[in-house]
C-alpha cells in the first residue's frame, strides 16, 4: 500500500475534495469539547481511557498539560518539574550562556533546587483552567451594515472587556480567541506562573543533533528535550521570581513510560498548535504560495546571511543571535519546502475544485443559495484588497524585526497608547501587557549587536526603496531621504550616525522611555526616537486601514465558513477548527510512510544511527561519552528488543504544527512516551493541506530521554523525581 | 534486521575478517567451473536448473550470453537479436546522431532489418566458447631468480604465443587472463562477430532517465535497455560489415518473462564483470583511497568542466563529447562515493586486521611460516616502488586522454612496433589489433573538437608543470619549454600553433600514418608527430620500467594469494577470483536494504515514480506519451498486482561491477527477467569491500521494457521476434 503513495499524491483525481474537514484517519486538531463527537474513532484507534476524561481541563491528563506561550509542556513530577523540547528551553540556555561558560555547548544540569537558573525573563507557564463560549458577548447583534472599522473596534472592545473581567484575579491570564474565522469566540482562562527556572538541558550536540540539516527531516536522531520547573510564592500562588519561592505543586502530573511504544500503537498529543490554514480560499492559497512564501523565504535568507557574515561562529555576538538565526532558518526551510510541495502537488487544483464543488452544492437548493451564495465572492473581494500593499507590508515587517527601529517604534507607540483608557488601547500596550513589554526591553542587550542591526536595517531600507512607489510611506522616504537620486553611501552614513548617537542600546534608557509622554518623545534628539515620531502618524493610518479591512473580513469569513461546514456536515463529516494556539487533541498511531516510490521511512531510529551520522562537525558532533556508550551497546533497560537498540525518535500520524512543540506524546493510557518536536518534510505543507499518507509527526522517544539522563548526563536527581513505569 | 545495518556497518567488530572470500550470502563472482563447489548454495537460494548446466559454455543458458567488450549482452531471438543496456548501445546511437537528427533525443527503432543502423565502428560481439587452464604454459618453470623484465617478457611472449595459436582460426578472438594476481592463467576463446547493428533504443529520456543525478542511486526509474543485432556472412561465419550479411543464428537464446520477479525470488546474472580489488593489501587500499581516487576524481572534474565550458548543450560539438562526458562523470561520482564510504566505514581497519590475522595464522605452524611468511613483505616493497612516480603517471594518463597527443603517440608507437616480429610487439600493436586500431583512427572525427582538445591539453600540461621536478619527463619539458620561467601565454601560443598546423585531425592523414616507417615520422614537420618522436625514447624507458616492476609483482603477488587462499580454505571458505572481464556467475535474490537507520529501500519502483520525478528538464523529462499512459494507468499485461502498477527497476543482492552492465538478470529457470545496469550508492565501494547488508544491484524490470516497447514506442516487430512467456 505504501508504495502507492507517490501515485496517489501526484494523481489523486481532482474530484476528491480536500480532506481537511473529514476527520478521517488521523487528521484533526480537536477541541476538548468535541471529543464525545469522535469517541468511536478514538476507541478504534486504540484509546484505553474513557474519551470523556479528556474533556475535563483540570482532570487527568489535561491538568498536566501547560503552555509556555509558543510551546507546549507538561508537569512530570509533583514538584512542578516540566518536560518540554530542547528547542523550547533553548532561549533560556542561551540566556544563561557566555563565551566562557557556554551552556549551549556543555548542556546544563541542576543537581539541586538551588542550582536551578532563571529562565529567559518573561518566561511563563500557563495552565488552562476554563474555556467558555462567548460568541454572543463578542459579536452581539452586529448586523452587516456597520463599517469594518466599527466592527473591528466593537469586537476588540468586547474582547478586551471580557479579558479584563477575567483577569480581575491577577493570577490569571485570559484570551478571547476566534474560531472558524470569527464564527465562534471562546474565552480562555489560564493560571499564569511567572517564576520559571531551567532544571536540565542536554548539550546542544544532543538536543539539537542534526541542526538545520536534519530539521523537518527523517531519519532523525534529535534528543529534543529539556526540563523547567514552575515556582510559586510560599502561599502556593503565582509570584514574580524570588529566591524564596517554592516549587509549584500541580494537581496532576504525567507518568513516564520506560516501556515506550511499538509500531501501530495508539498515541495522542495534547497541546497548543499555533496556526493552520486549512480553510483558506483558493485565491488566498495561490497568493500565499506564489508570492508570500517565496518573498518571505528570500528575506529570511538575506537576514541570515547578513547576521552570519557579521559575526564569527562561537563569538559572544554569535551566541546572542543563535536563537534568532535558528528561528529564521527554521522557517526559511519551512517555506522552501512548502513551495516545493505546492509546485509538485495538486494542492491548488484541489482547492479550486473544492470551491467548485461547494458552489454546486450551494446551487442545489434555493434555500442554500439564499443563505450562502454570495459568501465566497464577498470574501474574495476583501482578500484582494488586502493584497494591494503586500510588497510594502512584507518589507516593513522584516524591517520591523531589526532591534533599534522596532524598540523606538514600540516605545513611542506605548507613550501614545498610554494616553487612552486601558480598554481602548491596542493589544500589547494595555496595562496587562506592561510586564512583558518591560522584559522585552530588558532582554535586548543579550540579543543585540549594533553592527549587525545596522547592516540588517540598511539591507531592508535598500529593499524597501525598490518596491513600487505608490506603496511607499512618505514619511519614511523623507526621513531616510529615499529618492531615485539617493545613494547607498549617504544612507550608510546616515545609519552610522544614527547608531552612534542613539542611547536606546542602553537598558536604563529604554526603561526610562517607558514612562515618558508623547511630548517628551517629540522633543527628543535620539535619532531612532525621531524616526519613530516622524513616521508614527502614517504608520498609524496604515494600521487603522488594516483594522478596518480585518473588521470587514470578520463579517464575511464566518459566512464562508458556515457554508463550508454545512457542506461537510451534509456529507456526515465532523469539522475541527483551524489551529489558533488553543488547547487541542490530536490522536493517531506510530507509523512509517513512503516519502517516495521505492523508499519507506521506518517508524523508529536508534542509537547506532547517531553514530553513523557522526562527522565531528556541528551539527553531527555527538559527545564522546555518548558515542562510547553506543559502541559498548550500553542499552540498559531502554532496549527495544525487535529493534536491537534504544529507539531515539519515532514517526506517528499525529496532526500537529508549530506550538505543539514540547507536547508530551501519550500512549493509550495517557502515559508519557516521548515529546513531539517536528514533522517530516512532506508534512510541512500540512498546515494548508493535510495528506494522510504523508503527514507524519516526529517524537523523541521517552526511552532515549531516559537513556541520555541515566548514562550520558547522570541526571539521577531528575530521574528520581519522576514517576517511571517499566511495563 | 535491516534496521541494524548502520550499526553493523559502523561498528562491525574489528576481529571479523573481510568476507571477500567467504562465499557467504550473495557475495561472489564465480567462474563457471566453480559452480559444482557451490551447488548447494545455489539450490538453497532457489535455483531450479541443475547447477551443472551452467558450466557448459555452449549450452543453455551460457551459450546465449555474449560480451560486447566492456558490456555484457544476450541473444534474445533466433535471429541474433541482442538485448543489453541503453548505456551500452549509447555510443552507437550517438554515432548515428546529428544535431538535426538527434537519435539520442528521439530514440531509434528499426521496423525492418534494412532500417537497422551500423553500430559504432569497431563494435563486436564475443561469444565465449572455450576456457582452458594454461598456467603451466605461461609461467612454466620460471624460478624466482630471474629479473622482473625477463619474467614480464616470458609471460608476455608465452601468452601471445598461445593467443596466436588460438587465433589461427580468424573467426576467433583469444585472451590469456591471469587470476589471483598471476597464480593461475586461463585461455579464453571467443567467437568474434564483426557486423553489429543498432535495432532499437528508447529515447534517452527513458533510457538514461535520471542521468547523472540518479546514477548509482535508489530509488531508480531508468529504462536502461536497447537492442543490437549480430550479422554474419551468408556462410554463417563472422564477416566485416556488408549489406549482404545476414542475421546470426545463435544456438541458444533467452526466453523473456513478462511475469517478472517478486520480492525474495532467486535471480542470477551471467556476465563479464570488469575488475574488482577484493584481495589488495592494506597499503594498496590506503594509497588508492587517500591518493589515487581523490586525485583522479579531481582530474575528471576538471576534464568535464573544460568540455562543458567549451560547447553548448545540444550543439554538434557537445553531441560528440556526450559519451566521453558520461564516462567521466560516471567515474568521478563513483570515486567520490568510494572515498565517502571509505572515510565513513571501517574498510581500512578491517584490511589492516585481516593482514594481522593472516600473519598470526601463518605464524601458527612452522611449515606455514616457511611457505608464506615473507610473501606479504616482499609484495609490499614492490607496491611502494610503484607509487614513487604516481603523480607523474596520473597526470600523464589524463593528458593521454586528449585526442591529438594520444593519436600521434599511438601512430608512432605503431610504426616502431611494426619493426618487430609480431609476437614481440606490445599488446595493442600486433597484427590482430590493427583492425581495431584502424577503427579508432576512423572514429576520431565524431568525437573530437580541436578547441576542446587544446583546452584540455593546456590544462593538463599546466598541471604537469606543478608535479615534483624529479618526476618530470625531460623531453616533454623541453618540447613545451616547461621551466619556472615559462608562462601560460607562451604555452597557449605554442598549442595554438600546434593545433593549427597538425594534419592529424584528418582521417585520411591518420590512416596514411598507420603505414609509415619510423624514419618518415622522424622527418615529419607535423607538430604532434614531432612531440611523439621527441618524447618517445623517454616514454618507452618509463614503460620498460613499469614492465619490469609488473614482472616482479607477478612473482610475488601469487605467493601472497596462495597464503590468503590457504587461510580462507582453512576456515572452510571457497574463494572466487577478483573480476577480470571474464565470464562469471553471481546469484542472489530480489531484496531491498536499509541505506541508513530509519529508512528502507523497497525492492521495486513503479511507473508513478517516473511521473513524480518529472521536472520537464533533463534528466527528468519523460516523453509526454509515457506520462499520459501513466496517468491513464495503462498497465496492460505488465501490472504487478501487489505493487498496483508496472515495476520499473528492482533491487537484488547480485555481486556485480562494471562490465556486468547489460547482463540479463535471469530467474530460477534462467528466463530473462530484466537487465542489470547499476548498483546502489552504498555498494560502489563493493569493488574493494563487499557488504552483504549494503551491496545491491539494480535491474530494469523486463515488464517495464515490454511496457515501453508495446505502449510507448510501438516496437511490435521487436516484441514479435522475441519469445515471451506470461506465466
Amino acid at each position: 500500500m505504501n508504495r502507492n503513495i507517490s501515485r496517489l499524491a501526484v494523481y489523486a483525481t481532482l474530484c476528491i475534495t480536500f480532506l481537511a474537514a473529514s476527520g478521517q484517519a488521523d487528521e484533526g486538531m480537536w477541541q476538548p469539547q468535541q471529543l464525545p463527537e469522535i469517541a468511536q474513532q478514538l476507541k478504534t484507534a486504540g484509546l484505553e481511557l474513557d474519551p470523556g476524561t479528556l474533556t475535563e481541563l483540570t482532570g487527568f491528563p489535561m491538568g498536566a498539560i501547560v503552555s509556555l506561550g509558543g510551546c507546549t509542556a507538561s508537569f512530570v513530577s509533583p514538584k512542578g518539574l516540566i518536560a518540554t523540547n530542547h528547542h523550547c528551553v533553548y532561549g533560556s540556555v542561551q540566556y544563561n550562556s557566555t563565551e566562557k561558560n557556554n551552556l549551549l555547548k556543555k548542556g546544563f544540569l541542576a543537581k539541586t533546587l538551588n542550582q536551578e537558573l532563571q529562565a529567559t525573563p518573561g518566561s511563563r507557564v500557563y495552565v488552562t483552567e476554563e474555556i467558555t463560549q462567548v460568541t454572543a458577548d463578542i459579536t452581539g447583534d452586529m448586523g452587516t451594515g456597520i463599517s469594518g472599522i466599527e466592527r473591528y473596534k466593537t469586537i476588540d472592545k468586547n474582547s478586551k472587556t471580557l479579558v479584563a473581567e477575567c483577569e480581575h484575579d491577577d493570577r490569571y491570564r485570559c484570551r478571547v480567541v476566534n474560531f472558524h474565522g470569527g464564527m465562534e469566540y471562546y474565552l480562555f482562562k489560564q493560571l499564569m506562573i511567572r517564576d520559571v527556572r531551567l532544571v536540565y538541558a542536554p548539550a546542544t550536540s544532543i538536543g539539537k543533533f542534526g541542526g538545520n540539516v536534519d530539521n523537518w527531516m527523517w531519519p532523525r536522531h534529535t534528543g529534543d528535550f529539556g526540563f523547567y520547573r514552575a515556582y510559586v510564592g510560599k502561599d502556593g500562588q503565582p509570584a514574580d521570581y524570588n529566591e524564596d519561592n517554592v516549587p509549584y505543586e500541580p494537581e496532576h502530573h504525567l507518568i513516564i513510560s520506560a516501556k515506550g511504544v511499538a509500531e501501530g500503537d495508539y498515541i495522542m498529543v495534547l497541546g497548543y498548535p499555533g496556526r493552520t490554514n486549512r480553510y483558506r480560499t483558493a485565491a488566498e492559497v495561490k497568493n500565499q504560495f506564489t508570492w508570500s512564501y517565496p518573498t518571505a523565504k528570500a528575506y529570511r535568507e538575506d537576514y541570515i546571511d547578513i547576521i552570519k557574515s557579521n559575526c564569527a561562529v562561537g563569538s559572544d555576538t554569535r551566541i546572542k543571535y543563535e536563537s534568532n538565526l535558528a528561528g529564521l532558518a527554521n522557517y526559511a526551510k519551512n517555506y522552501g519546502s512548502m513551495i516545493t510541495s505546492y509546485n509538485k502537488g495538486t494542492t491548488q487544483q484541489r482547492k479550486d475544485q473544492l470551491e467548485k464543488d461547494l458552489s454546486s452544492w450551494i446551487a442545489e437548493l434555493p434555500d442554500r443559495s439564499k443563505l450562502y451564495s454570495s459568501s465566497l465572492k464577498e470574501l474574495e473581494q476583501l482578500i484582494l484588497q488586502g493584497q494591494e500593499y503586500q510588497d510594502r507590508d512584507m518589507v516593513l515587517a522584516y524591517m520591523g524585526r531589526t532591534t533599534m527601529m522596532s524598540t523606538a517604534y514600540a516605545l513611542y507607540k506605548l507613550a501614545n497608547e498610554s494616553q487612552k483608557p486601558d480598554l481602548e488601547r491596542d493589544s500589547g500596550y494595555q496595562l496587562r501587557d506592561l510586564p512583558r513589554f518591560e522584559q522585552r526591553m530588558k532582554s535586548i542587550d543579550r540579543r543585540y549587536d549594533s553592527d549587525i542591526d545596522k547592516a540588517l536595517l540598511l539591507h531592508f531600507i535598500k529593499l524597501y526603496a525598490t518596491i513600487p512607489h505608490i506603496q511607499h510611506v512618505k514619511s519614511l522616504d523623507n526621513f531616510f531621504d529615499i529618492s531615485k537620486e539617493s545613494s547607498i553611501e549617504s544612507l550608510r552614513k546616515l545609519l552610522d550616525g544614527m547608531f552612534a548617537e542613539t542611547k536606546l542600546g542602553d537598558e536604563e534608557t529604554r526603561l526610562a522611555w517607558m514612562n515618558k509622554s508623547p511630548a517628551e518623545f517629540n522633543n527628543s534628539s535620539d535619532p531612532f526616537i525621531k524616526l519613530a515620531v516622524a513616521t508614527f502618524k502614517e504608520r498609524e493610518a496604515i494600521s487603522e486601514k488594516a483594522k478596518a479591512l480585518s473588521g470587514d473580513i470578520q463579517a464575511y469569513r464566518p459566512k464562508y465558513m458556515q457554508a463550508l461546514i454545512a457542506f461537510y456536515n451534509d456529507q456526515g463529516l465532523p469539522v475541527y477548527a483551524d489551529a489558533n494556539s488553543t488547547l487541542r487533541i490530536t490522536y493517531g498511531n506510530v507509523k512509517g510512510y513512503s516519502p517516495e516510490d521505492g523508499i519507506t521511512a521506518t517508524p523508529f531510529t536508534m542509537l547506532e544511527g547517531i553514530a553513523a551520522k557522526q562527522t565531528g562537525e556541528y551539527p553531527f558532533a555527538s559527545p564522546q561519552k555518548l558515542l562510547e556508550l553506543i559502541e559498548k551497546q550500553q542499552y540498559g533497560k531502554y532496549l527495544k528488543k525487535d529493534l536491537g537498540s534504544v529507539p531515539v525518535n519515532y514517526l506517528g500520524t499525529l496532526d500537529i504544527t508549530g506550538g505543539n512543540s514540547g507536547s508530551p506524546t501519550l500512549n493509550a493510557r495517557a502515559e508519557f512516551v516521548g515529546l513531539v518536536f517536528d514533522g517530516v518534510y512532506e508534512s510541512i505543507i500540512g498546515d494548508w493541506d493535510y495528506d494522510n499518507d504523508l503527514n507524519r509527526s516526529i517524537s523523541v522517544d521517552s526511552r532515549y530521554m531516559l537513556w541520555v539522563m541515566e548514562y550520558v548526563d547522570g541526571a539521577d536527581n531528575v530521574l528520581d523525581e519522576m514517576e517511571i513505569v517499566y511495563q
